[in-house]
């Protein structure tokens, strides 16, 4: 048997890391099936060269592999007609509707401040990502429109995502990230939605244990500053857990550690967190942690648990021993010498 | 002359911490014209009983008046038939179109880590605000809709405001924040039209002398936490700007430190960032700086630099002697002690 895993880069320091997170997935050697990777295109540099940001193509040979690692994509600096970002195309062509982002602080003793140990679980599909735009000239100059979807059915599924990671985690907690006191239409859905799953017919009682709280999100950002620990799993609409990811990653000293899946009902990516980090990319200080991680979290995903394992905990050996660490997390090395000093651990 | 003071405590510690706003004003004795206050009902407690968060005669009384102080507004734990935010509703009857959020570390010594020194100026009449939602029964649940609104019109003013707040401040610097990556259309017009402010031609020159920068939204969350120090005027739309302007409260220790002035181009309503904080309402710990700084910003924004100037300073005594303080800031003080300690150096 084999395990096929497609390769895409695309931009920037995407480059630099995903090679890194093959190069993870290979040192397990024969505790995996045998190893395909296949190399994909896709970007905001592809789109400025060939007119096209994800090619048909891409999107056909992904549906032939079992999970993905995606890079990071540039976004352009001024508006481009034509060009829409390929990563928000691909988690909808995939329906990769959970967009799943683990942080955690470094230190494992929960009295060191601040101490950080949740997961952002975000809707990947829709909210303000439908990217239904409109815009004309008005009587006071031009007006612009866009659609933010909210849906039972999407709701229902990121909710039941959630309650499945919680269950897992010894706190079993789970908090509701919502603006229903603006938007009580759409995230009053979203709320009682998800609220709604543990009592559930078809989940039969199996997530009885979770215990279901919230946050309008302007307070969930200040308390996630103020009082991280309060936080088990996070279940957020599109763009608040965009949002809430980006800030919990600051909160752990650097985006260069978050790694992320994209997950759907039969297909995995794995995505570091950060972005394509145009200011260093070409100069191999990349941190390569989020992308190996992200290599990590797949494999846990797809069921290798064990695997997974084996990479999180050479991470986390690497991070505490803290002599070899990209400029990011403080250090001098390259990124070549850290996946090095990951692969020896593995 | 008078100047007319409306005030609308509302819900929670917005009641306890009104008071102690009104107080400041009165203390300038008289450095100020003759103040006249008139008390004016809203919120959702008043929605409870009466079955309106904001009756007409508040609006139109407010009509009457030079100004006003806010409280706070709770907000449901459920969905309420026929409730709607009784502020949501005030900034846009009144248009009061922005809404200013100055945000300042409590050491003035700019090495003290993190040292925040900025502005939020936020968009405080549309995107998600202008709460057009519907929601119909599909094939697979419910769907939810939300229009999300960008004008041109609105993005001139908030982005010449902007301009103005930078304008008066040293670093003279505007970042504009976004995510045209996705929403290139809504948020693309946010954008360029804030950038082209200073080219406009009935501006004649005047922000020549202003830098404008841009982030996109969760990466300026992120930046916001690792280097606050990069941020002076940052202008964003209403959403954006309600979620930043509490990540950048949770940088200064508090929320019950951060102001807010709701702006137009004819009135001007002081109000604090907190909420109504319905965990410690009626127990007299609510921290009054908040609303008191609120009362100093409305007076700057009439016209009162030196009256402001005064309340000021006393807040910022109080702070930095560190002995009368609520439990917020980790002191032990009651919200009238800290009241009374500030109106003695006032
Ligand atoms: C690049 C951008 C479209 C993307 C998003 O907003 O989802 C990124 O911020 C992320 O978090 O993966
Ligand atoms: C209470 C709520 C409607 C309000 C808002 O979202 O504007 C509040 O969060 C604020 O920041 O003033």
């Amino acid at each position: 048997s084999t395990l096929k895993v497609a390769l895409l880069p695309a931009d920037g320091i995407g480059r630099e890391v995903i090679p890194a997170a093959r190069a993870a997935l290979e040192a397990l050697g024969s505790d995996l099936p045998k190893l395909e990777f296949v190399d994909l295109l896709a970007g905001f540099e592809l789109f400025t060269r060939t007119g096209t940001a994800l090619p048909e193509e891409t999107i056909n040979a992904l549906r032939e592999q079992d999970c993905a690692l995606f890079g990071a994509v540039s976004s352009p600096s001024k508006r481009v007609a034509g060009y829409s970002s390929p990563i928000v195309a691909l988690r909808k062509e995939l329906d990769l509707y959970a967009n799943i982002r683990p942080v955690l602080s470094v230190s494992k003793d929960p009295t060191q401040k601040p101490y950080v140990d949740l997961v952002v679980v975000r809707e990947n599909t829709e909210c303000l990502y439908v990217k239904q735009e409109v815009s004309e000239m008005g009587e006071h100059g031009r007006v612009a429109k866009a659609t933010r979807l909210i849906t039972e059915r999407a709701s229902t599924r990121i909710g039941k995502m959630a309650c499945e990671i919680a269950l897992q985690r010894p706190r079993k907690h789970v908090t509701i990230i919502h603006k229903s006191n603006v938007l009580s239409v759409t995230d009053g859905l979203f709320r009682e939605t998800v609220r709604r799953v543990p009592s559930l017919p078809e989940v039969n009682g199996k997530y009885d244990s979770i215990q279901i709280g919230e946050q309008i999100v302007d307070s969930a950002v200040y308390r996630l500053f103020r009082e991280p620990q309060i936080f088990d799993v996070m279940v957020a609409p599109n763009l608040y857990g965009d949002i809430l990811s980006d800030a919990a990653a600051a909160l752990v000293g650097s985006l260069g550690l978050v790694p992320s899946v994209n997950a759907g009902d039969t297909f995995v990516m794995g995505e570091p967190v950060h972005g394509s980090a145009p200011d260093i990319a070409g100069k191999s200080i990349a941190n390569p942690l989020a992308s190996i991680r992200s290599a990590a979290l797949m494999l846990r995903h797809l069921g290798y648990g064990k695997q997974a394992g084996r990479i999180e905990s050479a991470v986390d050996e690497v991070i505490r021993d803290g002599t070899v660490l990209t400029p990011d997390l403080g250090g001098n090395s390259k990124t070549e010498e850290v996946t090095a000093e990951v692969l020896k651990r593995i």
